[in-house]
């Protein structure tokens, strides 16, 4: 097990280091995991990924459950944290998702764009703003073009960034896919370079290695690619999201390797919300039994 | 029959409640629901849209019409706003519609280029602004883009923003078309979560089901589609388009299920003023026989 | 005999109404119609158009021209305005042209771009702006956007906007091409909905109905399309131009039909300036023949 | 032999003409006429165009030939400017070429990106700048976007404007290429028109009649383009480019010719440079017998 | 062996001189010569180049080695030295690389998105900025404007600007690759043409000839490729890459042959860190046991 640095020795600025401090140490288990509630797949899959369980198609269902779930945070697009997060402002911190798109277009040229800015999300509240980067996307000029503004501001503001780590694109399925190693570690790993504080990541799957060059073509074990996932990421937070629901016992493997290998947490929305109300909550009481055994301190011992 | 909430259980903003409530309640049948006249097809289609009526061909006869059906508001591009509604000023609210485009050139890759500000709605005494998104067209960065500025610009200065929620472009047409279940929901929702304060959207025609994928490609009923998307817009208002002049007592029974489903009301144009004067101002008569059935409040009981 | 309404019923904000004020009534025949004579043909058409009639190569010589034969207005491209217009200020009203193109690429794609400002037009003394609008062009989305910065400078300067509503480009070809009633009616109308003063229109060409579509492909006399044409324009002012050089018969029966129709005027260059210039001031005194039949009023009877 | 008229009579602002007075009557001949040495050849074509005279690769060997031979001017890139003009300023005027482009990616939609700003020349103590127009390429939107803003930013701070009105790109390979008469004829008129003070062409070769349309496809002698050209360029003054080497009769036939026609004088580089110092400065003479046969004052006689 | 000059001869301005004497003269060997350590490969080719070192992964690592080993400045993007260079300000000065890419997309039509401005640089206490031009691209219109912005702020905010001058695209394959004199010889020139105060190149490889045009398609040697390279670059720095891996005698061997043009040094990176600590910091020594070599002056005698 990956010892996780305190947050004041990870080079963060005030306002950042007193935004993420509220997240990961006044809630949630407050022991410096995270447990994150994602809910904009409206917007990325539409209403369909609602069909499981049509109450979570409320946005007040889905917040309901975050505070009660005590997750460290939420997720969401600024029209739903305009018209709903009002009602839940201190209770659950917010995290404003910036960008995002519709998956209906071609997606070759994966890129998400800008809904709202860093100003928003002072405005609102939130504690942290979320970027998705379509990593390797051919469309990366202007991804990290509007990538650029969002980091600059919130190093003006002092708000804590989220990066989402996406590979997309044809070139990235012309290389393995999505959830190789070679695309989540290279992922890692621009997150920190760019500056995000916080990386979101799919885990990775070593098993494929299809279109793999060297040396990402070996066959490496699920926790050596998480290890060195975490590496890649350095100073900057690692999280790593869920995805499509999958079984239980297999999530909750990944999220022991992720703690294991000195991750900060996870991001999971789906494997929650797409199950009944009592399901999801003993769910996300499993999860947090993983999560209490990963403390790290928000001050290393003797520092101000 | 759904419960409509509240103007002020909406998580509206100051001004653009404001705004809402005179178009609501101050303005057509004033009991919270509405009928919108919309007159841009002069730039979506051309003066070919008049011959049915020449004239309707005038903007002082169509707001005439406005004003004398007791409708909750006209849509009007810059050029007819600024031309025409100094003579109906305070009679009839004015939407200002921001974008718009031609039907000429390929509309495979669908934008609406914006025209004119929230500034300028300001300027002209308007009490919302329009903006068409056009839903899963590849075009989605750019139209994303141009929204973005008019989503925040309505945010600053209160003004009411009215989303036409419109599915187009090549990967809509091959996955089933614009009309669907699945695209219409699916455009409520992005409404939401984009923050608009009220959706525009055609009904859905559950019957269109080749090249929808599950779980749309169920056999649904229009009530149950047309539930669903008020469910999808969740606290942006819902109101269903008229489109193409079709036969009356089609568009009564769609009025009916629209009203049924939870939504606030209708925006038509051509079945209304593609007819002459005595006929139009009866149809609207016969609409507004349903839309009183359905009022919701400004206030909530008790509340201030 | 359309009536044409007076100059102060036409919603205009009171800096364009002064400048059309003295357009149309201190200068040409100063009864409210108008004859303009354009010189931007060496950016559009290049020095070709000058070989017929070498002088009128010489800006200086076009100027005179416009002084000699009392036209309400001459057209120039930026750097014409600064390096001539000096010694003719005050003497001919100045309509700065602030967009144009050559006509050496691919035209499929029409798009004029933007020169000058409507601060440039300010500065140079003109009385009005001109543009030319590529109506139906596959690159609407840019056209409208640049459209809209002037639109938007014109308003808040009360600087009169001359729209040449110009369809062009593949789509427009594929529907029958630039001067169809069809293409003529559509281009006024935009014209109107996006906000311009004057619109400057090709003579619509009812006898092509190749590629027309209803209702557009019936038989409709010459006077019957541009009687629409007009009442199409609405509150915009109405101008016809009068392309490349025709015989003089043509060319003023298309003017009688135009004034007829409740046109404001004529835009003429080449049937100008192509020809010598005794025959050229001869032709001009045929023109103001057919307009000073055609008076409209600066104020309505009783108004202030 | 056409006569030129004098800086104050061609509607200059008092900025433009206090500079272009120092650069044509302060310096070289200071008798109006002009002879310019380029030196942007290490951009635009590379190294290799120094291999014919290694020692011009040095700034300071070209800078020192422009005071030697007494030139009216140089033309540097802004790179070269900061670092090497510093030591000149003063005794030679300097041109900043604003924008340029290596000669490496295809050409088909020739584009000369802009470096510097009108501003830098201001603070490097220039007294003219330059801009490469590429006359007909399917990227004149892009192309005339990025010269407005340098021609607005010339007229607000008084810095004359010089423009290579040069065709480029496929068009032009398609209407008989870069250096025809057409070619020539229209790029000087496209200067005049969009508001160069200085335009600099290449010589019209009207023995090229392959592709051009009347009424440019006749047989003009070379006398008859030039004089053409000239009246084209009106108020604009017109210099002549040297282009490749060539042989020394011939270019000298070509600036008689070019004076005779009422031109400024002469922008040539590879002509003077690729050769030895020593007959580079015995060429320059015989140019400068010719330019001191064509005086033209800096005042209207009788004039202020 | 050629004579460098003195920094005080090179026109550069205050700023800009007294961050260079920082790095060349109080930095390294303090002689005017440089070795910078580039550490943006996590971004430009994500973690692969760690596997031959893992700890190398770790910024501190490659942090610390920088200061061990004397360098005269260590690049890394924003993201690195925001969370990382606190620890170290002061003891290495710190090259903020502004731009740059992933290896993922396709390469033809190279372009570094920038990450980051000289105002962040300032914030960081950087020493100098880095820009990659990607020399020939397709794409060179968009590479140019965005190094447009940085040159013009580097020069407002005083700060050196080293510009990685690397030939790329599929017009630069199509003429011999990256690394031909030709191409290398071009990008010098470019650099210095457009105002970089460093450029950094690939050491030219005059064996390849395939696809050169005269006069680069001759058989030149290996010094007398870089002595011309380095005379290109004339009063802008030269720094030779070090890209690849590859045996020491033949990195020992450029590097001796990059000095004795009048280069400035060498930047470095995998052929350094791509090792053990100790034979890295050996390495490091045999290459300075070359630079002490070729001293440069701060100031040339006699001058303040």
């Amino acid at each position: 097990m990956t010892h996780r640095a305190a947050l004041d020795s990870l080079g963060l600025e005030t306002g950042k280091r007193a935004r993420l401090h509220r997240i990961l140490h006044r809630h949630g288990l407050c022991n410096g995991t995270a447990l994150f509630l994602p809910y904009d797949q409206g917007l990325e899959h539409g209403p369909r990924d609602f069909f499981a369980n049509p109450t979570a198609s409320d946005p007040r269902y889905v917040l309901d459950l975050a505070v009660e779930g005590a997750f460290n945070g939420v997720v969401l697009q600024v029209g739903l944290a305009e018209k709903y997060y009002g009602g839940y402002a201190g209770e659950i911190p917010l995290i404003l998702k910036l960008n995002g798109k519709t998956d209906i277009p071609y997606d070759g040229e994966a890129l998400s764009p800008v809904h709202a800015g860093v100003a928003d999300a002072v405005r609102l509240g939130a504690d942290a703003v979320g970027y998705t980067m379509s990593v390797g996307t051919p469309a990366q000029a202007e991804d990290f073009a509007a990538y650029r503004t969002i980091r600059a501001d919130a190093q003006r503001l002092g708000m804590p960034l989220i990066v989402w780590a996406s590979p997309r694109g044809s070139a990235i399925e012309a290389k393995g896919g999505k959830d190789t190693f070679f695309a989540v570690d290279y992922a890692a790993r621009i997150a920190s370079e760019l500056g995000a504080d916080v990386a979101g990541v799919d885990f990775p799957q070593p098993g494929t290695r299809t279109g793999l060059k060297p040396p990402y073509d070996q066959d490496f074990g699920a926790q050596h690619a998480i290890d060195a996932v975490v590496r890649s990421a350095n100073r900057t937070l690692l999280l790593v999201s869920g995805g499509e629901r999958a079984g239980d016992e297999a999530m909750l493997d990944k999220a022991r390797r992720t703690m294991d290998a000195g991750a900060t947490g996870l991001i999971w929305g789906r494997n929650i919300w797409q199950r009944s109300h009592t399901e999801s909550l003993r769910f996300v009481e499993r999860i947090q039994e993983i999560l209490v055994k990963y403390p790290s301190p928000s001050h290393t011992p003797g520092q101000g």
